[in-house]
């Protein structure tokens, strides 16, 4: 394998080639830190590259994997022995710089891993660094003015999405073989669907979120983005509560059969604003779907209607809650980024008596696609992760149809439904637009079937597989 | 046995003579439909008597009991059997007016039993009416502009207290052998302490509050009145979740000792504003319960201070968004009284921030009260109920000290902390004010820790017996 191919190889296959004694984690290592040093200047994806530690984690991996040691001394902790990782830039990490994308973190070194870190060390993995993200998370351009915008690595000048951007940015460019991103109303689904990648946001409580910077306490997950199904699965199973939790779902572990599989494509709400582009995408991959097996089936859910307001509400309203009981807001207002400050100033302004509307239709909205999903014998919901491809770097309108939408609620639309019903969502790239910017597919599952998402988006990236930035191959 | 003897004795007693063919369910009820008849008009406890129910109840629990009928089918449901009781005119039954002392809801007659009547009824209670009660549960004088004040019956010109003041004062006079309240901010134990009964407030989800029409579902519980502890744990044990169970709390079950008994009386927050009357009556308690060997400890719990405003709020906008939700609120705002009318206006007016920040507060308290509790190894606290006696209907304000301190807020505050941490809590009676009015001692125990209270209070009641109003001892 040559460099690119090395960059962009699957865990599996590394995992492969680490054990074999065909690759050392820290001759990956140093590939990967030269690849960042080589390239996050213009992509601007890492805000903070740990390359100490990960030499030093490197090295332990080698030593423990080595197979000219001794047997004695040779632990092997599974996928992620040093296979090299990046986080986002809001997961604390022990003495490890964790801005959130803000200036007021810019000095904050947590005490503590948070414990998602801890399993991610457990598991052996090397840390290369922190990510780009939105100003503390709340926003989906990654346009961040304090660090600088992360980038597209299909399209400099576009943004990589958010706000977990620059972790799909460093996934997209085989900057690192996968990292962790969270996700409120979209912040993994995004990134992953405008930089060609996987992203999984699992169900509510399935991943710890304690020592991650909170936006919305009720939406808030953490989650792997990765460029294949399969290396995203690894990541899963590493971080989920429960340890190696092979699927406690409702439909069991193990591979699934499509001919028993049966999809819902909702009526309503998920194709009313949609780009020409990606609903012909996604027409594709229904055919697509169809021919591995599947039965499609179109669902009526009324309640989607409210997810959007409900979900502004409640993210508004906590948001603002967060920064005003840490201290920062309305205190230091003039240290946030113009669209950020909005926001808090806007949730401030929530009435108790809106909130409490909002939780209340939260919990139909839950009932409803619960009640939906079975009577309909529907294992997942098969709909775009976004209705419009990477916009421009500073677009704030984008036209759908002839009407321009602010890009922000257009980014948010298709993903907020997931993390207000509190279900698991991935995102596997389906395809591109003339212009070659990639597109996603969405499937959204019942509470703890993440592995059955896994399964179901495995199938169809192998049989429709990703590609990798054409610039970033040479 | 007389008459006036019949009407206050305790439901064991009257289980016995029952059973021994000396009394029947008809003859009870008829003798307390009389009393109703009689008495009612001045004390203005029952806003509906459901007497053609009753006899119907009273004469299937006497075939039930009949010691002449045939063994086949007598069927003995145990110490309710036959017992008549009364319900807060917002529990709702089953083709029974249920007006929560509303205008809005003056002829709402539900379709279903709340599953606490369920229970009486499997328990073989004879009902025998609905009680006053402040409007909508929403505050506690009771002073009702649309049905009329209930009357307190130790002194026909002061509140019962509220806002199941109908229930107290029904109970209080002789009315019914015991009552199903609502508890919010004190609902049953300020009523049952102005009376000079027994209320116990039982802790969060203890008791199903389903078809209660809600004011703060963060806050709100159901529970007894009556005259005696004993009868009150015969009443919570009917209704409690889980059927007849003798105590699952931290303590188990069976009577506890009293010289392994350590009470906790905080030093914060319980003795600030008090009358000497109150003051004096608790220290006499406080001599009578270490007489009878417990221990009593002075503690701290620091965030007692936030108790008031942090409840304040929960409850101000839980209960406008459900009077909003309802579609009463701000439509048909003319049709409430003027001090329900005013609390819902400033509910609409709490901000999301602030309501977040109060539920902040309380899990804080929560885990502060715990661990102090654990701490200090405390089984319960022992605190007054109310730091004043009944005030006169429509007595505004209340001289404590030298400052006049609005009525309402003074019955709440010492009563919101066990609504705030979802912990039981029972009132008791423990003397009177030289003017012979009433005053109640309050234990606040763990969680799940009823059945401990109702020990302590037990105990504590038989060494100092409460008394019946003077009036009705004729």
């Amino acid at each position: 394998m040559n460099e690119t191919e090395l960059a962009f190889a699957t865990i599996a296959e590394i995992a492969r080639l680490f054990r074999t004694g065909k690759l050392s984690p820290v001759e990956l290592t140093e590939l990967m830190l030269a690849r960042i040093e080589r390239t996050n200047q213009k992509l601007n994806a890492y805000l903070t590259v740990t390359d100490e530690l990960a030499r030093v984690q490197a090295k332990r991996a080698e030593a423990d994997l080595s197979v000219r040691g001794k047997r004695k001394t040779r632990t092997d902790r599974g996928l992620l022995h040093g296979i090299p990782l990046s986080l986002k830039d809001n997961i604390c990490t022990a003495g490890i710089r964790t801005t959130a994308g803000s200036t007021i973190l810019r000095d904050y070194f947590p005490e503590r891993d948070a414990p998602v870190v801890t399993r991610l060390k457990q598991a052996g993995a090397v840390l290369l660094g922190k990510t780009n993200m939105h100003e503390f998370a709340y926003g989906v351009t990654n346009n961040n003015p304090h660090y600088g915008a992360a980038r597209n690595p299909w399209d400099m000048k576009r943004i990589p999405g958010g706000s977990s951007g620059g972790s799909a940015a460093a996934v997209a460019a085989g900057l690192c073989f996968g990292s962790i991103g969270s996700d409120t109303g979209g912040s993994i689904r995004i990134p992953a669907a405008l930089c060609g990648i996987v992203g999984l946001k699992p169900g509510l409580d399935r991943v710890d979120v304690t020592g991650v910077i909170p936006l919305s306490v009720t939406h808030d997950c953490v989650g792997p983005l990765a460029r294949t199904v399969a290396d995203a699965a690894i990541l899963f199973r590493a971080i989920v509560d429960g340890g190696n939790d092979k699927g406690e779902g409702h439909h069991g572990s193990g591979a699934i059969k499509f001919s028993k599989l049966r999809l819902g494509i909702p009526r309503e709400f998920f194709f009313d604003v949609i780009s020409d582009e990606v609903q012909k995408s996604f027409d594709v991959a229904v055919r697509s779907i169809r021919a591995l097996g599947a039965k499609i089936k179109e669902v009526s859910i009324p309640l989607l209607a409210q997810t959007e307001q409900a979900g502004n509400r409640i993210a508004w309203a906590e948001a603002s809650y967060y920064h005003q009981r840490s201290g920062w807001f309305p205190g230091r207002a003039a240290e946030y980024s113009e669209d950020v400050r909005s926001r808090l100033e806007t949730g401030m302004k929530v009435l108790a008596v809106a909130y409490l509307e909002a939780q209340d239709q939260r919990e139909r909205f839950i009932s409803q696609l619960r009640e939906v999903m079975e009577n309909e014998a529907i294992d997942a919901l098969m709909v775009p992760t976004t209705p419009i491809a990477a916009a421009l770097i500073g677009e704030e309108t984008i036209p759908v149809g002839k009407i321009e939408h602010p890009a922000r609620a257009l980014l948010l639309r298709l993903n907020r439904p997931a993390n207000l019903a509190g279900v698991p969502a991935i995102s596997v790239p389906c395809g591109f637009t003339a212009a070659g910017l990639p597109i996603g597919l969405q499937f959204i599952g019942a509470e703890h079937d993440e592995q059955l998402l896994l399964d179901i988006a495995d199938t169809y990236q192998r049989a429709n597989p990703s590609k990798i930035p054409p610039s970033l191959t040479a």
